[in-house]
C-alpha cells in the first residue's frame, strides 16, 4: 500500500520533469493584451502645410518632394507624425501619435515598409510601442512585428495587423492597426 | 526500504524545484530553426530600369542619385526590394523578396546599416522576418538583430549573419545570409 | 509514518505544477545589465568636413541638406557615425560608434525619431545593440527600446533611456544613453 503511492507520485514527478523539457510551448499563444487603432496619413502636396501630417523627404533620381513617384511610388520615403484615434474618425481627439517613416519599395506594386513608434499619452495609456515590417497592400491584412515597448508596454513584442480602412487618392488614407501583444511582461 | 523510494522523489522534487528557479539559462543556446538565403543587389544607376533592384533616394551635400557617393558612399540611401534566391545564382527562382533599404554611414570605411523584412511567400515558407544592424562589410561575417517574425515565422528572434558571397564594383553585390533562430514559440 | 513524507511530497509536487502554469512573471524585472554611454553627435553643416559625425541626407521640400529645416527641422533624416564614449568628454577614446539615423519628425516641437546600432570594440566589450524609438527632446528621459543584439550582448533586449546632456545651438549635441536589458540570455 505504501509503495503504490510513490509510484503515482513518481508518475507525477516524470510529468512535472518532462512539462520541463519541451521548451517553448509553455508560452501562452492566445494574446495577453488586444488594441485597436486608427492611423491617419495626409500626405504634404506643397500646398497643404496646415493640415499635412507626413512629407516625402527622399525620391528616386527623376521624382519630387510634393508628388509620389511614378511606378508605385518606389523610393519615396515618407516621413511622418500622424495623429492616432480610437475610431476611425480623422477628427476625434487623437490619444497618440504614430512617429517614423514608410518607404515605398517595390516597382511593379504598391508596397510600402513601415519603421514606427506609437507614442501613447492619454489617459488610459502611457508608453510607446515600436514597430517594423513590410505592408503589401494588395493584401487584405498585413502582419507587421512589434519589437518592443516601453512604459505601460515595457518589453512587450507582439504583431500587428494593419488593414486599409480607406484612402483617397494620395491625399489622404486611414488603417485599422489592430495589436495583439504575446509578451507581456 | 518503503522509506527509500521517498527520498528519492524528494530528491526528484528539490531538483525540479531548483531548475525553476534558474530562470533564464533555460532557454536553448543551440538554434532552434536554421535557413540560409541568398540576397541579390543590383543598384539603379541611371540606365538599368529594367534590371535594377534598388535606387539611391537619399545622398549628402554634392552627391546625387545615380552614382554612389565619394567619401565610401558616405551618406546614401539606398531602398531596396531584393530577390532571395536558395542558392547563388542571380537567375533562380526567387523564394522572396527583401523589402527596406541599406544607409551608408562611414566616412572612411565601407560600412553600411540595413533595416529589412524577408518577405517569404513560397511551398516552402509563408511569413516574415525583420532584421536590423550594421554591416562592417570589412569583417568576412557581420552579425545583425532578427527582431520579429510572422506567419511561419510568428514572434521569432535570433541572429542573422552576413557573408559577402560576391560583388561587381558598384554594380551588383550578393550576401549569404545564414539565419539563427534562437527564440522559436 | 511512512504515508506523510509522500503527502509533503504530493503538495511539493502541486506547488511545482502550479509554478509551471503561472506564465510570465518569473522574468526578472531588475535589470540583469547596466550601461551607461555617452553619445557625441556634430552635424555636417558644408564646412566641418573633417570633424563631423553626422550628414543631412534627406529633407523636405525647401529644406537643404547644410542647414537643418525650418519647423523644428521636421522632415529632416540625419545620417550618423557617432563616437561613443565612456564619459561625457568628446576627447575621450571612443569604446565604439553610434551608426544609423534619426529623422526629426514633429512640425511643432523637437521630436526625434532614432533607428541605430551600437558597435562595441573594445577590451571591455565586443558585440553590437540595436535600438529604435521616439526621441520627445522636451522631456527629460525618454526611453527607447532596445530590440536586439549580439556578440556580448547576444539576443538581449531592454530599455534605452535618452537624457540630452547638453548642446551648442545646431553645432553639437551630447545624450547620456543608459542602457538596462531586462532579457539577458
Amino acid at each position: 500500500m505504501g509503495a503504490k503511492v510513490p509510484i503515482i507520485l513518481f508518475v507525477f514527478v516524470m510529468l512535472c520533469a518532462l512539462s520541463l523539457a519541451i521548451p517553448s510551448k509553455r508560452k501562452p499563444y492566445a494574446p495577453c493584451k488586444n488594441m485597436v487603432f486608427y492611423f491617419h496619413d495626409i500626405i504634404y502636396n506643397g500646398m497643404n502645410a496646415a493640415n499635412a501630417t507626413s512629407a516625402i523627404v527622399a525620391a528616386p533620381k527623376g521624382a519630387n518632394l510634393t508628388k509620389l513617384a511614378p511606378q508605385f511610388h518606389f523610393g519615396d520615403m515618407v516621413v511622418f507624425d500622424d495623429p492616432i484615434t480610437l475610431d476611425n474618425n480623422l477628427h476625434s481627439k487623437p490619444i497618440g501619435r504614430a512617429q517614423g517613416f514608410y518607404i515605398y519599395d517595390t516597382k511593379n506594386a504598391f508596397t510600402a515598409w513601415f519603421s514606427f513608434t506609437i507614442v501613447l499619452n492619454s489617459p488610459y495609456h502611457e508608453g510607446t510601442i515600436t514597430l517594423a515590417g513590410a505592408d503589401p497592400t494588395v493584401k487584405r491584412t498585413r502582419d507587421l512585428s512589434v519589437t518592443g515597448g516601453t512604459g505601460d508596454f515595457f518589453m512587450h513584442r507582439g504583431i500587428a495587423t494593419f488593414i486599409t480602412d480607406t484612402f483617397q487618392g494620395d491625399a489622404y488614407f486611414r488603417l485599422r492597426i489592430e495589436i495583439k501583444f504575446f509578451e507581456c511582461w
